[in-house]
Parts: C-alpha cells; structure tokens; sequence
C-alpha cells in the first residue's frame, strides 16, 4: 500500500505542529525547511543582544524527528508550488504531496521601501541576531574610539522602529545592555549615556494589549532609559538618518548608526504564488485567505497555517499573526489530515486565545491573560514559566535557566561576541 | 605622575597573562585585540562539531578588566610597529608605548601552498569553527539528497591532514558526530558510513607525546571508525581532492568534499615586520628568536610572548608553541616589568613543563604528565578537569559542563546550526 505523501513547508511554529501531530499516523511526512534547525523566536532578541547563544534557542530538525520513522526533513528553499501537477518545486528537484501544508510564515513589511531593508535591519531569523549582535556592540566600540562629538553621539544612539512586543522586548534589552552590562566597561564613553528610542506609529506601544499595559510597558521602559515616541510614523531613513512624522505634522530627524525594524510583516513570497495559481485571495499583509478548514478555495488538499494564512471567518479581523494561533492551526490540520483518511471530517477550525505577554527587562513584564492582567514581577515569573515551557529539549531549558539566572544576579551577558571582520573606522 | 605605557598587543593565552599580572602595577595597560573576546582555543573543536556554542568558549575582553582599572581595551587590527619611533600603527591610529608586548600568536602554516588554504580551511578562530559546521553539517544535508554514487562518497569522506593534538580531537569528534550523534536522524544515508582520515606526515600520530600514548590514541580513533594514516605527506590540493606520498613511494589520491588543515603554524606576520626592523632573527617557523628575558636584541623594551617567540635559551629545540609556555612566559614577563619598575631584574625565563594531553572522544584522552601517563578513562577525567579549571567565568565552566554531561549520556550535540546560506546543489 502506497502511504499518502504529506509535504509540509516550513518548520516554525505551525509546520512542526503538523510534523508532529502526524506522528502515529499511515502517512510519509516530508518536511522540507531552507534552514537545518527550528528557531524559538520569541526569545530571538535575547540573542540580539548577548544574552543567548543562538543554539540554546535551536534544535536541528532531524534530532526532533528522529525516532518519527514516517517523517524525513529537506533541508532546501522551494521556489514555487505546481499545484495542478501537485508537486513542490525546488532548485533542481521537485516533491510530489497529496496533502500540501503551507507554513512558511512571514517576511519583514517595509511598506513599499524595500531599499530600507539595508538601513534597518530586522530580528527574524538567527542570522539577523547575530548581525545585529555585532552591530551594537561594534558601534560601542568604535564610539570608544571616537573623540567626542556628533558621530560619537550618533553611535550611541539605537532607533527601534516598532512598538509591538518584539520591539518593546528589543528596546528593553538594549536599555539593559547600555545601562548595566557594559557599565564600568569602558574607559573613554559611559555606555549610559547612550541612547535608546523606540517608535510607534499607533498613538501607544503594545497595540493588541489592553491599554493598562501599554502604559506600564511606557513606565518599565523609562525605567531602563528608554524614550518611546508614539504617534511617530517613518517616512524617511538613510544611512544613519530616521526622519518620522510626529502627530501628523512636523517631522523630526534623528542619527542614529543603529536602526532597527520590527514595524510589521508580511506574508511569504509563496503567498502570492499560491493565491495566483488558485485565483486565490491575498490580503493587504500579503497573506492568503484561507477558508474555516484552513484550505484554500478549490483545493481541499492544501492547507496554510501560521502567519501566511489569513483566517477571518472567526472574528470581524483576521487572526494575530503570532505563535500560538500557528501552533493551534497546525495540530487542527494534523487532526484533520488524519480524520479524513478515516473518511471524517471535523468543525472549522477555532482559535482559542489565551493572551499574550511582553518582558521588559529583568524583573519586568506585561502579561495579558484575558480574564486576568499581571505586570512587574509576576508577570516576568508568569513570562519566564511559559517561555521555558515551550523551549524544546530539556537541555536548552537548562542552558536558557542558567544563564538567565547570571544575568539576574551579575547583569552580565556572557554571548556578546562580534563574529566576522571587525569594520575599523578608517580615516 | 605619567605612568609608564604598557601595550599589549593579543588578548590569547600569553597577554591575557600579562594584562592580568599588571592589575595592580603602576603603568597604564592596553590591550590591542582585532576581537572583542578572548578564546579558549583548546575547546574550539567542539564547536567546529557541535558540541559547544562559540561563546561558551569566549569571554569579552571588557568583561575580563572592567574591574582593572588601570587597564583599557582598544579593538583593532595592528599593522605594524614603528620601533624607532615606539609606536604600534593601526588603520587611522597609532598608540605610543614604553613597554611592548607582542603576543599575536601564530597562523596556520601551508608550508608555501597558500591556495590550500581556501581548500583546507583550518581551526584558529571562532568564525573558522562556526564555518567548519557549516560545512561538514551541509556535506550530511547534500548527501541526503544525493543518489548513491561517487558524489555521494566524496560528501561523506572528510580528511584532516596534521595529527597533533587538533587534528587528534577533532578526527575522535567527527568520528563521534557520524557513528553516534548522526545515528538515525537520516533516511537516504546511513552518516555511519561517512569516513574520516587523519594522515600523518611523521611515522607516528601526537609526535611530542611519548610514543605509547601515540599508539593508544590510533587505538581510540579507530574504535571511532577513524583511519589513521601516518607517513602520509600531502603534496596536492585540489578542490575536493587531496593527494598524498605514503612512506616516500607512491603518491595516493582521495575524494574528499571536507578537508580540513591542521598540519602546521608559523608566526604570525608581525614577526617579520619586527625582525625586519630591529635585525632579529626568524626561525624557519616565523618565529621571532628572543633573548632569555623574552625581550627581542638591543631592544629591552620590547617583548615576545607564546607562540611567536623562539625561546630556545633554555633546551635545544625551541620551546612548542603550547599554551603552557605562552601563559608562563605571560606571567615572567609581566613579574619582570613590574621588578623593572622598582629597579631589579630578574632571572631568565625557565619553562616548566608540566605535561600535555589530548583527547579522543567520550571517555578516552591520552595525558602525558610527564613522571606518569594516563590513557582511557582517567586520562579524560584528568582532561576534563584541567580544560574546565583553565576555562574563564564560572558561568561557562557550568555551561560547558552540562553540554558535556548532555552528550555523555545521549550522545546529542545540540549545537548543530547550519547558519548562513545553506548552499544548494543544482542541478
């Protein structure tokens, strides 16, 4: 008996979930990935910043389905989807499927200025950590070398574009870093006096949280020095240059050797390919609609879970494109795949929302559980629980405990290397 | 007061030494490194195979003296050093001195072949490890894909040309890596299969141990499924091909997509600019020949630390190019500037050699103590002992050893990311 060929594509949040819920089940997985590891992204910016090493925070795909004998991985990027011939198309090979699941997630949104991409840089994958990593800390450096003055100014200066939970953690981990880290570090600047701005279109940070949160997310980021700028929409960037509109009337500019960009993502490119082979629909994000089942229209047999998909028959807007929505899609399409080969069928699928959370530094954290709202410490403890909890492998969970606890107790970062060449000032 | 300027060039094993013996004298210290981070090479293995993330192994220089306070550090790449003039020259700097300290250690030596270098990578510095994984993961990932054949063999036969201590580990490490880390997580390939050579040009593997343990070691290695090949001199590199004379006769050529250089290291190019600037003298290795106080002739201010010294006042053959030598010289010299300073002097540097050891995978290591030698067991308790007591920070030592414990037990090495851009067959 031929088994029936499920590809999944992507192994974030949603495609493992997939994986793994088809663990028992009488098909061939094949899980095709362009990176050989999963990344837990929720704590991406504790790499960005020194914290972490980026393998406490990755597991390689193939230890994690391993003993899964009806799962194999494909470590390579596919370019596009023959969904009439049904196979998936990648450099010089293609992957039959019966069953597709789409779950390669999101992009950053530069909103039609692609060319900012360079200029500020964003925290997806763990490349982009380790660039910014070394960014930061080389602008410490060579502003250690520099005497005083504008450019030294401008070194010291971090510009996070972006007020959503990647961007406050971002910005509260920078705030950590210039003010207890690297004290007493240097001899010739005094990394406290660096500074750290966050900016926000929206007239508070933290959008989706209740309003409550926002404004104590305001007072922890103060309390690291941060300055949070809302009501401040980029218009402009050049090297070492943000120009925003504040108010919907003057426009400020700021220097600043490091901008960073959590503003907004978009849909995977395959998105737009799928929706266009399918006379499908995107949304305005990029992501493709998807019907109550998580399939898309005609074409029962492929599904999208996670950021790419647009699933709206819920609720009036789309569901949030964050983790816990691509975890609960990807065990319903799993169920779903597997009740249909017993010739069932299930209710749409429901997101149920458990809240979401933001921390801000050591000791600090906003937590919307919906029924209940914590901050301060009991809401780190409630992050720090949760976080732990869906690490993979125990091992990491110990790594991640210990080197949090240090930074707890001496406020060191002990994973602040600069990789690659060193870019000297010259003159 | 202007105190005395004491600059040392190299943050290794040597000037950490001298840094750190200076604490509490009275000159001023700086540290010119071209990294932010001090690296504990001996373990650098480990991270080319997995097993360790590059920072477990680092420590930030800044983190080391934030508390010596007569001490700064300065990032950049030294370029040469105007001895007439006492000054060391950086891109668009220079820093005046009256005491030097040159401790830039040494550089993989091709003996004249510097194209093998990018055909033969070697194992020096964290990014070299980051890309030795990067590599050899990549090779199991291409096989994967690849049908059975001569491609396919070539991906999974890796060659480490040099059997010293580096070459030692990590052929015992790789030989880990396929036959038990890899086990299982593969469905087209069995990694087991994968071969690992280490060739030899000498007639026997870790020459500067006694040959007992020599043997003992090509015993492990073998249980590992590694060959050795002593007498084996490489006379050719080509991309994915190595050809070798064995035993003097007849030349044997191998496909290999991995291969790696650990066969030799010469001083490191300042050498030259020194010898040529003051009429020293070079060995045949780069090394610059110093005067029994580590100072180079007719220049009293300026010393030579580690691996870039000859220092060979002491025995006839120049002392190895070891981490012991390089810390001990660090320490005499920094004791000597310190009794320079209050009008004394003090006896030539004697090396006092307490052994060497090497180990071969979970649970065997050779150790020569020189009055007793251990092999198997206790020669890797004996091993894991010292390398945990000379790692800095208690922080790493705990990380470091979980990892170990990790691995011994379930033979995972957690830190198998294939960062970058995973390259692609086409086809």
């Amino acid at each position: 008996m031929v088994l029936p060929r499920v590809v999944v594509i992507g192994g974030g949040f949603g495609g493992l979930q997939v994986v793994r819920g088809l663990r028992d089940a009488p098909v061939q997985v094949t899980l095709i990935d362009r990176r050989n590891h999963y990344l837990f992204q929720p704590l991406l910016y504790q790499v960005a910043t020194g914290g972490l090493s980026p393998a406490n925070i990755s597991t390689p795909f193939r230890a994690l389905v391993k003993k899964q004998r009806n799962t194999r991985v494909f470590l390579g990027e596919v370019q596009d989807i023959d969904m009439a011939g049904r196979e998936v198309v990648l450099a010089g090979c293609r992957h039959p499927y019966d069953v597709l699941v789409v779950a390669t997630g999101s992009q950053p949104n530069y909103f039609g200025h692609d060319q900012w991409m360079a200029l500020a840089p964003t925290l997806k994958v763990a490349e982009d950590a380790i660039s910014i990593r070394n960014r930061v800390l080389s602008a410490f450096e060579i502003a250690e070398r520099e005497p005083a003055g504008p450019q030294r100014e401008s070194l010291l200066t971090f510009v996070i574009i972006g007020g959503g939970a990647t961007g406050v953690e971002l910005a509260g981990a920078l705030g950590e870093l210039k003010g207890q880290t690297l004290r007493g570090n240097f001899r010739n600047i005094d990394p406290s006096t660096a500074r750290v701005f966050l900016l926000e279109a929206a007239d508070r940070i933290l959008p989706t949280f209740p309003a409550g949160l926002s404004d104590r997310a305001v007072k922890e980021l103060k309390r690291l020095d941060v300055t949070v700028c809302t009501q401040s929409l980029v218009t402009d960037i050049q090297p070492g240059v943000v120009t925003a509109r504040v108010r919907d009337t003057s426009d400020v500019t700021m220097r600043a050797e490091t901008i960073l960009w959590t503003a907004g993502i978009k849909g995977s490119f395959l998105g737009q390919r799928i929706a266009r082979s399918c006379q499908g629909e995107v949304d305005r994000n990029g992501r493709v609609v998807v019907d109550p089942d998580l399939t898309i229209p005609g074409h029962p047999e492929v599904f999208i879970v996670g950021d790419l998909a647009c699933c709206r028959h819920q609720t009036d807007k789309p569901l949030p494109a964050v983790s816990p929505v691509a975890m609960q899609q990807g065990r319903y399409v799993a169920h779903l795949i597997q009740a249909r080969l017993r010739g069932k069928s299930r209710p749409p699928f429901r997101y149920k929302d458990h809240g979401s959370m933001a921390t801000i530094g050591r000791g600090a954290a906003v937590a919307d559980l919906r029924k209940i709202q914590f901050d301060g410490w009991l809401g780190w403890l409630a992050w720090l629980f949760v976080h732990l909890l869906y690490i993979l492998q125990f091992e990491n969970k110990l790594l991640i405990l210990i080197q949090w606890a240090w930074n707890y107790f001496t406020r060191n970062r002990s994973a602040r290397l600069i990789t690659g060449r060193f870019e000297e000032p010259c003159e």
